[in-house]
C-alpha cells in the first residue's frame, strides 16, 4: 500500500527502507532535504491517493504537535494519521480529538527495535479504533519481525504508547538488575571471570534474555567497562511510567529505583549526601570530606 | 565416567537421568529407598573406582553438612566432592578445608534449570581448583545444555555458588520488573488486552527473555491470574545477595526492593503500616481502619 | 485587621477562632449555613473594607478553583487572595495570573498544624510578592506559633505550597522510618518492651522529635496497635513531591519508598506478587497459594 | 557507687566526667597513659571493691572481645561487666555466656548522645538480667539526661544493642528524608530561601525534631553546603539493621534506601551505571560518556 512517512531520522529512515523492501510505496518527508523524497509536507499529501495514511516519526512533544497540526489542515475526511514517535500517551487522546474534528482517524504506535529494527523488524504496540488499525495492517506487517510475535493492538487510543512506555519501564529495571549483579560480581575476589559468568548465563538459566546477550557483547568490547563513565541518560518513558503508577496508586519499587539510579549517576556531587554528611558532623563530630580548592 | 550422586529428589533424580542418557555410570543414593540405587552411602563409595567423584545434591545447611561429614570419613585421598546444592558460598570454603584435611578435593557448583533441566540441560557455575574442575568436565558437559553456553568455571572455591546466588538476585529483580509492568497495564482502562501485549513482546523488543515467555505461559493458563494469591516465597539466595552487597558496600536498590516486596506479600497485615496509620491519626485526626471483630 | 475566610471546616473553623482570639475581625463564609457568618460569599466581600484580604481554605482542585473564580469577579483592584488550602503548587501561578488580570493580588500559604494548630499555632510557608505578603503579616503572626519559628516567606508565587509539599514528603519518610523500626523491634524476641524503648528515645537520642512523641501517645493508647489495620491513605502531597522530583531529576528513594508502602497497604491482594508467584511456579514448579473459594 | 571504665576516648572520657560530676567514683583505664587513671587493667580491677562493675567503652569487634577476655580472667564471681560500645547484638550473647561461665554478669548498653552527651546526658538502652541492671541503676541515672526519658531496660541480653541499632537505622532514614527534601527545594527556582524554610519548620510542623535543629545549624554555617562533598560514611549499625530485617523477613525500604545512598556516595564512579550505559549503547546506539584520558 501507499504511506506517507514524516521524519526520516535514524528510526524513520530505516523504517522507510524496511517498508520499501516489503513492496510498499513510501513517500518520505523530512526537513533535511538531503533525505527527503519531497520538498514540502504538502507534496507528500498530494502524492498519496485517498484515503491517505501518514506515519509521523518525529520527536515527542512540540515537533509531533506541529506535524499533527499541519496534517490536520492538509488531510481530508477518512484519512488516517499514525503517531509512531515516543509521544506520551496523554497526548494521544488530544491528537485523536483534534483530528477527529475534521473526520481524520488517529492511531498511536509504540515502536521498539532501535538500531536492530531494520534487519530484525520493529515490535509494534498500537492503540486506536479497529477500523483504522485494520486499514494499516499491511504496514504493521511489513515493519514487525517475521513470526508470530512483535505486534499487538493493545486497546483504545493511547494504549499503544502506554504499552510501549511500560515496556521501557520494565527495560529500566531489567538493565538495573543485570547492572547490580555485574557490579557485585566484579567486587568480590573469589570470582575471577565475570565476563565468562555472564556469557555462560546465555543458556539454561532463568535470566537468559536479549539484554543479557547485549551485555556479553559489551563486555567483549571492554571486559571491565573501563572506557565508560557510570553515567546514564533517561529518555522520558521511565519518568512517565512512574508518573502513571502514581496516578494509579500502583507501587513500582524496582522500576523507580532504576530511574533514580540514573538521576544520581548524572550528578557531579550529591546535594542530599552533603546534607547527610553535615548532619553526621553536627551530632557526632564525624569528619566530613571537604571540597578541594 | 563414573559418578556417585547423593540426593535423588526432583533435581537430583532428573540429573541422574540426564547423566545416564549421556552414557555415564551413576550410582545414586537417597534416604528414600524407593529411589536409591544402593542401601547405604558406604555402598555408593564402595561401588565407585578411585579416584572417586561424588556429587552432593541435598538441601543447603544441615543436610549438606551431614553428607560432607560422612563423605570426609568414607572417601580416600585424591577423591573429589561436588556440592551442587544451594549452599551459601560462605559454607564452601569451610567444606573445602574440612575435605582438604584428608586430601579430598572440593568443587562447588551452582545449578540452574529447575523443572526444565532434564530436557534442556542445566546451567552450571563452578568454583574450585582447576585440577578437580577438569576431572569433572565430562559430567559438567553431560549436564549442561548443548551449545556454547551454560557452563563456566567462575573462580576459586565458592565462586560457583556466589555466581549462582547473584544469578538468583538478578532473577528476583527481573521477575519484579515484569510483575510491576503487568500490574500497571492491568490497572489502566485504555489497555484492553494485557496478555496479548505480553505475548507481542516476545519478539523485536528490548525486554524479550525466557522469563517473558514463561509469563505468557502463565497468562495463557489464567489470563488475569485470578486463581493465585499475591504471595511469594523467597529461597535464601535473594537474602544472601543483599547481605553480600552490604558486606561489600555495593548498592542494590532494585534487587533489594524485589526481596522486600516478597517479604511484604507474606504478611497478613503490615505492622509498619499500622504505625503509619496511627501517626496520621495522632497529628491529623485522620480516620484509621480498625480491625473487624 | 479585617479578613474574609472562605471554608470553615475542621481547619478553617479553628483558624477563624485563633484569628479572633488575636483580635482580628474575621468574616467567615461556608456553604454550611450552620457555621457560616454570612449567607453568601458576596456578603463576605461587602462586609470587608478595601483593600480587602480573603483567605481561601477549601479542598484543593475544583473547589478552590471555583472560589477563586468567584472572588475574581467579586473583588476589586488591589484586593488580595490567600490560598491556604492544599493546592498543588502548579495551580498557584495559574490562579495568580487569573487574579492579576483584574489587579487582584495572590499569595499561596502552605499550612501545617492539623488538630493541634488552634492551641499551638500553625506553621506557615508563604509564596508571593513581598508587597502582598507584608500586608498580610498581622494575619500570619496571629496564626503562627509563638516564638521565632513557624513562618517563612519562601519565595515567589507557588513557593509556599511547594515548601509545604516537600514538608509532607519529608513527613512521609520520617513516619516510615519510625514504622520500620517499630516493626523490626516488635518482631524480635529479645526486646520485651518496644513501647518503653520508644518512650525512652524521647530524650538524649538523635531521633527525638514531635512525631516520636506522637508515636508514644499512640502506643500508650494501644501498645501493639492491635486495633488498627495496616492501611494508610495518602493525601496528594506525597505524590506531588515525587512528581516534582521526577521533573527535576532529583532522586528521592526514601520518600518514594514511603509512598509506595502506602499504596501497597491499600491493596487487598498484590497483583504484582501474583505474577511473581506465577513465574516461580513456571520455572521452578514452586507451589503457589491459590485463593480460597 | 564505684565503677571501672575501660576506654577513655571521646565518648568514654566524657562519660567519666559526667559520672564524676554525679558523685560516683570512676577508675578509668585506657591504653593511652595520658588519659588513663591507672597503668594497667589489673590495677583498675584491684582498686574496685567487690562486687565490682566495669563499663567497657572500646571499639566493637576485636578490641571489645579482647577486653572482655581479659576481664573474664581478672574479675570474680558476682562482678558485672557492661558493654557500652557499639557491639553487634549478636556478640552480646556470646560475651554473656563467656562471662557467665565464671559467674560474672553481663549487661549490654546502647548509648546515644555523641558530642552533646556530656552536658545533655546520654540516652541508654540496656539489655540483661534484672538483677544486674538494678545494681547498675545509679550509674545509668547519672549518665542519662535529666527528666523522665532517655533510659530503658529493653529486654534480655542483646536487647540494648539491638534497640540502639534500630535507633540508628531510623536515624539513617530520617537524615535521608531531610536530605532529599533539601535537595529538591534547592533545585527549584521558585523557592528563594531554603535555609529559612528549614528554620521555619522548627515549630508548628509535623517534622520538627532535633535533627531538623541540627540541619539549621549546619545551614547557618554554610548556607548551600558548598564546602562539603556529598560523601557519607556508615558506621555498621545501618548495615546490621538491614541484616536483622532480612533475618526476620521484615521489609525496610526507606532505611535500606538510605544505606544504599551512602554506599553510592562513596563511589568515585558507579560500576552499575557503566553497565546501564553500555546496554543503552548496545540496543539504541545511545551515546556513552567515556572517561577522559
Amino acid at each position: 500500500m501507499q504511506i506517507g512517512l514524516v521524519g526520516l531520522g535514524k528510526m524513520g529512515g530505516n523504517m522507510r527502507e524496511r517498508l520499501r523492501r516489503a513492496g510498499h510505496t513510501v513517500i518520505g518527508f523530512d526537513t533535511n532535504p538531503a533525505v527527503s523524497d519531497v520538498p514540502h509536507l504538502s507534496d507528500l499529501v498530494d502524492q498519496l491517493d485517498g484515503p491517505r495514511a501518514v506515519w509521523v516519526m518525529v520527536p515527542a512533544g512540540g515537533p509531533t504537535q506541529e506535524v499533527i497540526d499541519r496534517l490536520a489542515s492538509l488531510l481530508k475526511h477518512d484519512d488516517v494519521v499514525v503517531d509512531g514517535g515516543n509521544s506520551r500517551w496523554t497526548d494521544d487522546e488530544k491528537h485523536a480529538k483534534e483530528l477527529a474534528a475534521r473526520g481524520i482517524g488517529f492511531v498511536d504506535a509504540g515502536v521498539s527495535g532501535g538500531v536492530w529494527g531494520l534487519e530484525h523488524g520493529y515490535a509494534l504496540m498500537v492503540g486506536g479504533e479497529a477500523e483504522y488499525v485494520e486499514r494499516l495492517k499491511p504496514v504493521f506487517d511489513a515493519l514487525k519481525p517475521d513470526g508470530p510475535y512483535g505486534y499487538v493492538h493493545a486497546g483504545k487510543v493511547g494504549a499503544g504508547h502506554f504499552a510501549k512506555m511500560v515496556h521501557n519501564g520494565i527495560e529500566y529495571a531489567m538493565m538495573q538488575a543485570y547492572a547490580e549483579g555485574w557490579e557485585l560480581l566484579e567486587k568480590v575476589d573469589s570470582v575471577d571471570n565475570v565476563r565468562e559468568v555472564f556469557r555462560s548465563w546465555q543458556d539454561g538459566t532463568v535470566i537468559r534474555s536479549w539484554l543479557l546477550d547485549l551485555a556479553v557483547n559489551a563486555l567483549d568490547d571492554d571486559e571491565h567497562l573501563r572506557k565508560l563513565r557510570g553515567y546514564a541518560e533517561d529518555s522520558g518513558e521511565g519518568r512517565w511510567t512512574v508518573e502513571a503508577a502514581i496516578d494509579n496508586a500502583v507501587p513500582l519499587p524496582a522500576i523507580t529505583a532504576s530511574l533514580f539510579a540514573r538521576f544520581a549517576s548524572r550528578q557531579e556531587d550529591s546535594p542530599q549526601m552533603k546534607m547527610v554528611a553535615a548532619l553526621r558532623n553536627q551530632f557526632g563530630g564525624h569528619a566530613v570530606e571537604t571540597k578541594k580548592a
